[in-house]
């Protein structure tokens, strides 16, 4: 569990782009964030008051949060300095980077000598169970997708805000290394050891009130070859009680495999469901997400007005148009 | 890879059945085993030579692969002599035994020094890649059960010798410990960490011969909800032509999780081949094996008959009636 808020550190981003995860934590935990701490050269700005380690120590941030991809895979020199100095100062560091601050000497030196935690969220930090499959009190949604990157993270935190809205109780559960920096918690699923991957899922969502969400960010696809075993794992480590579906309806073929082509919503719903009871009989599909970036708005409204009609359920671009169609859905099981 | 052939240690083994590993080595690769190793107060025997580590060298053999399980999961202070004394002798180790090898200071040092390999077979040896979804050459037939446990493994090996026998091109891959211990190579598949799992099933079972059969040892169960991601990264890697169906009809529920039914024949039928479909399209079931092992002769010649007019599928206990059945209809293809 990352110690939160946070100081977003934005080193030296070329653009907004690139500085995306701490773009997702200002978005989708304000609270979190404390300041952005922006070296020379900077091009990202999330709209926070820029502040120096002391002032967001004052400020009460416990860790620095690097919202940012690096340039050529390798932490700069000029990035050491901050990161030292921030250890020294009493942060925490976190980090989504693909080359790991324990990997690095003198920053695991430090960190040891000050007592402070690095954090690679992509990593796994926890011993998890083999899943034992015991059914849960609580209820658990998960998002599924025709394919991988239509918008699953997403949909997740919209339905959490819009269920929390509605005065529904529910958490976001993260299982990607965005997710676990927006949130601080989580299980980066894609890192697990096979055999723990569903026990892993079933930790993340434990027994919790009958009236209470866990809204459970999914990973991959049950239709992508390459990583439906995630996606599987999900499905029974998660028991959800119900899916909603996601799709980009403008895609040419599965992300990364130019051979196969991307499944409608009714094959995925199709598959999804006999798979999803396996692990939870009740399980129901209650809505629809679909990713419409790429229509104008009439011809997306048009579109989604006919998948409800065609699949007789909610069905709304979160991003564009709410997710509150999907959490009046849930509210009502 | 394992050098072969081996020699294979029984140590103090108290019975036959905790030297079950050495027993499938000696049952399905006979040419790998050249003797037995056995300590004081050893009480199994595979009917091989006895042999110490100079005879054992003197006839060719590689690697001394541990074939029994140890006592209260230490390696003992016997043990250990002989293990060092094997390698001094120039032995490679490989074991399948849940304490590693490279854990023992001792084993590792002298490894080191003497340059011989340690074959922990329960840790991944290869970076394996993505899956990459391409469609390979040769054909792949893969084993799937209704449960864990159903004799995946042992309908896999003998389907392997029976196409042998019938003169067909095979090779039997295995993905579990004892398999790798039986064949030398392989992939521990659920030790591999979850993004690379499909991706290992597609570099073991790599492009061929038109007229090769790949025959992939199964693991788990898309029905068991602690497993399944790991069968559907073998369903999807893999990317079958055929699947043979397991079942053990007699089972009360699934393997270590009570609250759950085992499936029909029928029911993982038609769950597994849309699953299988999404990476190949032209996937079959080809065949069913029954563990009818505790049933009589005749009922389970009954229970095989039924089966095969219901589901107009050959049906064989391959360990009773073998497996030639299966092999034939895979022939035809």
């Amino acid at each position: 569990m990352i110690q939160t808020p946070y100081l977003l550190f934005l080193g030296d981003a070329p653009d907004q782009l690139a500085a995306k995860v701490a773009q997702g934590v200002r978005d989708w935990r304000p609270d979190n964030a404390v300041g952005q701490f922006r070296m020379e050269g900077c091009g990202a700005d999330l709209g926070l008051p820029d502040m120096d380690l002391a002032a967001a120590r004052a400020a009460g941030a416990k860790t620095l949060v690097i919202g940012v991809a690096n340039r050529g895979g390798v932490i700069s020199a000029a990035w050491k300095k901050v990161l030292v100095a921030a250890l020294e100062e009493g942060f925490d560091l976190a980090s989504g980077l693909h080359n790991r601050l324990r990997d690095e000497p003198d920053l695991l030196a430090v960190a040891e000598a000050t007592g402070q935690a690095l954090h690679d969220v992509r990593v796994p930090e926890v011993s998890y169970p083999i899943a034992n499959g015991v059914k849960r009190a609580g209820k658990r949604v998960l998002t599924v997708g025709t394919d991988c990157s239509v918008g699953k993270m997403y949909t997740s935190l919209a339905l959490d805000r819009a269920m929390r809205a509605r005065g529904m109780t529910s958490t976001f559960r993260a299982t990607g290394q965005t997710g676990i920096l927006v949130t601080g918690d989580g299980v980066p699923l894609d890192a697990v050891v096979a055999d723990f991957m569903a026990g892993s899922v079933e930790w993340l969502t434990p027994e919790n009130d009958a009236d209470h969400w866990d809204v459970i960010e999914g990973q991959g696809s049950l239709f992508h070859v390459s990583y439906s075993g995630v996606t599987m794992a999900l499905m029974h480590g998660g028991q959800p009680d119900a899916l909603i579906l996601c799709h980009e309806p403008t895609r040419p073929h599965m992300r990364g495999l130019p051979d196969y082509a991307v499944p409608s919503l009714e094959a995925l719903r199709d598959l999804a469901l006999p798979v999803a009871r396996i692990a939870n009989p009740a399980c129901v599909v209650a809505g629809v997400a679909v990713n419409t970036q790429a229509m104008d708005e009439q011809a997306a409204r048009d579109y989604l007005a006919k998948l409800e009609d065609s699949m007789a359920l909610p069905a709304t671009d979160p991003y564009r148009f709410g997710a509150e169609a999907l959490a009046e859905a849930l509210g009502t099981m």
